[in-house]
């Protein structure tokens, strides 16, 4: 992936993208969904990075999502105008970021909660305008929202306030990742969307017409074309994929386009090598088949162990890995290996192309 | 510990520091290590930042422990001028920003390996002067070094080189954490110190003489004055203290300097409650009671899951906990969650002192 005077960039660890599998992974995501007539809006909590988000929107995303505000504030800053902030606005600093923010992007926000859309409310009603918002159900990960039929009323009861537009229904798959085969997650995906569209049926019943249905997660995103009543898909890792993906069935090595890449500064013993990537690189994100990343190329190697700085390998058997040696790894979760890093260096053909800054990095709030 | 006006500071999630507190820590291991007539060398991993260093230094220690070369430069740039970097040195540009601050500070450097040692001579023949190491021994922790008595050749053999000067041996007793009871911690200490002892003697009798044993872990520094052979320690997150040292017995929340403060951002069932912290936060580490984090004056919530910008908690019985409500949460592991973080909102008395800059985030090169 990278020519042999990489290290002459960059002293390790660091992240590595390769550019070609970026762009075919997003190209390959993008036919997906204008094959299924779904919107693509992307997740950039993957990248983080601007240059990655207007890749997405030239490849035909109609819109990106962010987890928090201060990454749309960062996106917005760049150029680009429809952001998806999944992620409920609370608190007075925020909400008059928010109204700023409202300048210069159309903005929509997730929430599950009447205190919450009082407060965009609040914010629409000093614009004179509505602001739309999606409002998150839980169809199996139990983190925001209520279930389908319990959710109604709470919808009702924030669509009653002016100056706010109940414009879709929201889900994250995230509990995909956890099912073990590829049926067990196409089941998942499909049950998502039947649960959103039970919530939307009910609501309309009621009165209420939601036009979206805003489904998540790059586990399910490779089977839209089966997925019923969706509008939208929000995945974000398909950009980089990882082992978490790579377990769901969603992509090969091949197919991963960022690695961390780490050298070796210690085998005190035949079975153990130790490199300088922990978990402030890596991450320190389990996978439930054991171990923190995939060593491209050493299948008898097992990152056993993470310390902040240290990763801990495990040898099986034979390896003429030696002190000095680089090592490319695959992260169990890109996501929170890339908001570790300050940039990533992007490659063409093992020639490095660019600097990618993370600017949405750390931007937790 | 906050007052009431601190949500005009800054919007959650933040890392809030009582400085009270930590002056008190910083006291008490200073204190702890003269008692015991062993230099402390303090890990400023905990920290990663010079404000903090230059007042451990204040309170008496004697140099500090960096993990990176990354971090020893910025450490550097304030003034700190001896440090040992506990981590291996390896590669080319790493070796010249090496020299380069060689010319800024007394640098020890932690390695294990016979070419990572040569690659330090060689700097130390280019400045005509011996670079003081440390051995890295294996006393239970399996990750750098080998066992106490098959360290004894590799390290005469490193030791023969011209400009390297074998000043200590060390450990890390982060295996103590895994310990159910304090004399189980106690005795993991005691055994640490006993193995580098061992090696010492071995080496002795071979002609090479070793003047420092350095010891690491907050869970093992206050056992000092019972650990035999010592002559340092580096304990690190005694300064701040979390649920990790709180589970090894050696601080009670009053002890834990640094809090994340998180907002409730949804509340969809009785038993659920999300807050605006997540693993870009708190930091993913586990804990082995469960959770993540302790959440402060509310027993019956536990952090039972967390995404990057969501935390999860369960309600146990009944709790008023409302959306918008400000919660205190003591990390599983606060040297990663200050990783995470740009500055630490620092506090006296509830007022707001000063702001810390995190300068040693991510460098972890």
């Amino acid at each position: 992936m990278i020519n042999e005077h990489f290290e002459l960039l960059t002293d390790t660890p660091f992240l590595a993208v390769d550019l070609d599998v970026l762009e075919r992974n997003l190209k390959r995501m993008a036919d997906l969904a204008k094959r299924a007539g779904v919107k693509l809006r992307p997740h950039t909590k993957t990248h983080k990075s601007p240059y990655i988000a207007l890749k997405q929107l030239e490849y035909g995303a109609s819109g990106i999502t962010v987890a928090k505000l201060g990454e749309a504030e960062v996106m917005a800053d760049h150029g680009i105008d429809d952001i998806l902030i999944a992620f409920p606005i609370v608190g007075r600093n925020k909400l008059r970021r928010f109204a700023d923010l409202l300048d210069r992007a159309k903005l929509t926000v997730g929430l599950d909660d009447l205190f919450v859309a009082k407060g965009i409310n609040d914010v629409g009603e000093a614009r004179g305008r509505r602001i739309p918002i999606y409002v998150d159900v839980d169809t199996g990960l139990h983190r925001m929202g209520r279930d389908a039929v319990a959710s109604v009323e709470p919808i009702l009861e924030i669509a009653r306030l002016p100056y706010l537009e109940v414009r879709g229904l929201m889900s994250h798959t995230g509990h995909a990742y956890a099912k073990a085969t590829v049926e067990e997650i196409r089941a998942v995906a499909v049950e998502d969307a039947e649960l959103l569209n039970e919530t939307r049926t009910l609501l309309g019943k009621r009165g209420l017409d939601v036009p979206e249905i805003s489904v998540g997660a790059s586990a399910t995103a490779r089977f839209i074309a089966d997925i019923p009543h969706a509008t939208e898909m929000r995945p974000g890792m398909y950009a980089f994929n990882d082992r978490f993906v790579m377990a769901a069935g969603g992509a090969e090595v091949e197919d991963c386009a960022v690695a961390v890449y780490a050298t070796v500064v210690a085998r005190p013993t035949r079975d153990r090598i130790v490199i300088d990537a922990g978990s402030k690189t890596l991450a320190a994100d389990p996978f439930r088949h054991g171990g923190y990343g995939h060593v491209v190329g050493h299948p008898n190697l097992t990152v056993r162990a993470l310390s902040e700085e240290h990763g801990t390998i495990e040898v099986a058997g034979e390896s003429d890995v030696r002190v000095g040696d680089v090592l490319r790894i695959i992260p169990n979760h890109i996501c929170p290996a890339v908001n570790l890093a300050d940039e990533l260096f992007a490659f063409r053909g093992g020639e490095l192309e660019t600097v990618i800054p993370v600017l949405g990095r750390g931007k937790n709030r």
